[in-house]
């Protein structure tokens, strides 16, 4: 009956570029005083559940060892996966290595929460309903139409009736001005057998493959041959968009999930003493002098070998210079 | 009666910071395929000379002298001023070292010149038309109504009517449309016994000052004291304003003074194979891979301990950067 912190890891964070790389994924870049998301996140979690289990990837796992030692977190478990496989497959994985009725309290390690009381209410309630029979989901209640989340819809009873991918702005707006949708957090609570059932009822084909993957596990690491047969679909399609059994905890707390420099620099601007965050331009990753004369809302990113610039309005763009660059200049990426 | 090129280079370029520095004037930066301004200068009038004079200063004399010395011009003489006193002084210097008869061919150090067999023509007619006994300027037949320059008015023999400062744009319209009125390129061809009767005439202070610090020169130095004692006045406000025996010779050459980061793009553009100068965009002084998105005429500068983000036609502001930062962190500038 332990809660064990599922932290997911696997992300890239292709839109925090040149900031983030293949070596060195957004949740790992010390870029909170000294300290990554990945380590805010094992640490905010620590104190909320019994266990930690990583579920990560052979290009970052060492990352996540380093960051967990660096803050004296060193019990934990983790899973390497050969590959990447979406979030079904790594919260199966995590479900499988529990005990059936232990809890997983499943995170992304590359969000910004703020708001400590806030947030241990709502992740007991969760663990409450989770112990309940519920798969719970978190949604934060919107600031305002952003077209960047997926949206939930719930009932009264805070019962989930539909999930929402990410929608245009008129259907955002809809979505705001009828109160009951909520921004999709990525965040999930729920016994590990529940979990399993609802997996092997709605995505067969991706439980039967974690599951012989799993059976291969050596000292943590999944092997590869079995990973490439895992179908990679999210949680949302492959589980939240079919059952019945799912709530949603409305949350008030502050939730960023830094998808974007755009939402980067509105966590800066939030955060008090962020001198940089209130600047009419925003320039990151570089200790030189920055001028920047009749401009306002830009952005300017400097690495060692790659600078971008863009109005903060652009940010969603970088993800196609980054694929751009896949195919061009693949080392600007590693 | 000897041609001398006297080669102008006092100026510090601020209007290229942080390209340029106190430490590295514009027309010591190797921008041009490896090349200086300042060498491009010596090696452009070489031929059409006799002899190199450089007129430069305490900062910069040793960056004349390496910069000669690499491109192999190894026989010209020196003046080094101890501080700044403007072009009429060190016009002067130049011609109190002459020969009476002596030809100065007076030029910036930090222009770029294309086309030579019509800069050889120009030159050419220069000096005949001093060896006759007027002060020559040139004029560059205005392509667009610069506000950036000041302004030649001429007559139908090219003998100069009035000198102009930047006009506002209305005047500059007004002067591009009347059609004998010629961009100042700061450039001119005099005997030396005529700009120094015309100095004595028009601006005896900076005469004597200047005959004064002349007299005590020890080996190519000019003293502090008596350079102090000298007025800072351009060679257009002392003389070419007042004297009535001025010709002006309208050039057809390709001419660009640099005197900022749009000229500078200007020049990139025309140029043949400049890839950077027809993007979008401009980098420049970064060996990093650089990404805009969503912006165009965009000018990024990068250095070692600085950088300036701006768009094209705020390029006149750099100097008001430049200037702040004489007082805020001059350490910058240097």
């Amino acid at each position: 009956m332990a809660v064990i912190n599922v932290i997911l890891s696997g992300g890239v964070g292709s839109r925090l570029w040149p900031l983030s790389r293949k070596s060195r994924p957004k949740q790992y870049i010390p870029l909170f005083e000294g300290q990554t998301l990945f380590q805010m996140c094992a640490l905010r979690n620590g104190p909320l559940s019994d266990q930690i289990s990583v579920i990560g990837s052979v290009d970052n796992y060492k990352l996540s060892q380093q960051d967990l030692q660096a803050v004296q977190i060193e019990e934990y478990t983790e899973v390497i996966e050969a590959l990447p496989r979406n979030t079904a497959a790594s919260i199966a994985f995590a479900a499988f290595a529990a005990d059936p009725e232990d809890i997983l309290f499943v995170t992304p390690s590359d969000h910004i929460i703020s708001g400590t009381e806030a947030y241990t209410e709502a992740v007991a309630r969760a663990v409450t309903l989770a112990r309940e029979g519920w798969l719970v989901t978190f949604g934060a209640i919107p600031e305002h139409p952003e077209t960047g989340y997926g949206y939930i819809e719930h009932d009264d009873q805070h019962t989930v009736l539909s999930f929402k991918e990410k929608p245009g702005i008129d259907q955002a707006k809809e979505y705001v001005r009828k109160g009951n949708y909520l921004w999709n957090s990525g965040m999930f609570c729920f016994k590990a057998s529940l979990y399993l059932d609802e997996l092997k009822k709605y995505a067969g084909a991706v439980y039967d493959a974690a599951k012989e993957a799993m059976s291969k596990i050596d000292q943590g690491f999944l092997p590869e041959r079995e990973m490439m047969a895992i179908p990679s679909i999210s949680v949302d399609y492959a589980v939240m968009e079919h059952s019945d059994k799912i709530k949603v905890i409305p949350f008030t707390f502050e939730w960023n999930d830094l998808g974007s420099f755009d939402a980067l620099w509105s966590y800066m601007e939030k955060k008090d003493g962020t001198r940089q965050g209130k600047a009419e331009n925003l320039a990151l990753g570089t200790k030189k002098h920055v001028e920047f004369i009749g401009l306002k809302d830009i952005i300017y990113v400097e690495t060692e070998d790659a600078v971008l610039i863009m109005p903060r309005n652009q940010s969603q763009e970088v993800k196609k210079v980054y694929e751009r660059l896949e195919k061009e200049k693949p080392e600007l990426l590693k």
